[in-house]
């Protein structure tokens, strides 16, 4: 596996309303993009730095594995996954290498995320605690 | 503020020797440095993705801010901070433009990091749950 860059660093939020000036001034640009993605029940905001997007996540449910994060965090935000981009060789080939590595995934086949990317996620458990996520382009 | 780039993102280990593996197999390339960072009570291994630094640190110390934040985090390591580069304008400027929004700062001014960088951390406090970091490039 080799990934060409951090394609997202995801980070969940109470609130997107509430966080989303606060990163327009640090990162002194204007989020470009708000998306609900509702296989995930969350609503998200997009924010570009460099090679790499900062990818808000708002719960849109209590079910939300970001309600959960957040709850598990004492009602606070905080970074919640970082995303590596393998457009080159593809999701299905990286999850397949990931697997005859031992390393334990959350989802088997690719599935679709949001801006349209296919992704797939490693268990924090194979990756020394950080949520891994891996995407590509779609073609 | 207008971070060029995510300079760095830092992951909280147990054991350098035991991730370092895996991170050269996820990413497809060698450790290129492991640096002992006294003033932290971390030793710090970099790997290069894109234009962003992996950067895993274990803790030297019980003392040590990695130490306590893999003990708050049931003895799991996982994602301690995101680094920006802000070289263009520099950490110094930076603050000011910070302490002047209200962001609370860990580091009034900016102080040597690993790599020779010289940095400075703002306070999650205000950052929405995610501990910052600013960084440039030494003169």
């Amino acid at each position: 596996m080799k990934p060409s860059h951090i394609e997202h660093l995801g980070i969940a939020v109470t609130s997107l309303e509430a966080t989303i000036p606060f990163y327009e001034k640090l990162l002194g640009t204007k989020c470009y993009s708000i998306e609900e993605v509702a296989d995930q029940k969350v609503k998200t905001a997009f924010f570009k730095v460099g090679q790499t997007k900062i990818e808000l996540l708002e719960p849109t449910s209590p079910e939300s594995t970001i309600a959960k994060f957040i709850e598990k965090n004492n009602g606070r935000g905080g970074i919640h996954h970082v995303a590596f981009d393998v457009t080159a060789e593809g999701v299905a080939n990286c999850l397949k290498e990931a697997e005859e590595a031992g390393i334990q995934l959350i989802d088997k086949a690719p599935r679709k995320g949001a801006e349209n990317l296919n992704i797939a996620f490693l268990h924090p458990k194979s990756t020394c605690g950080v949520l891994t996520e891996l995407c590509e382009q779609p073609k």
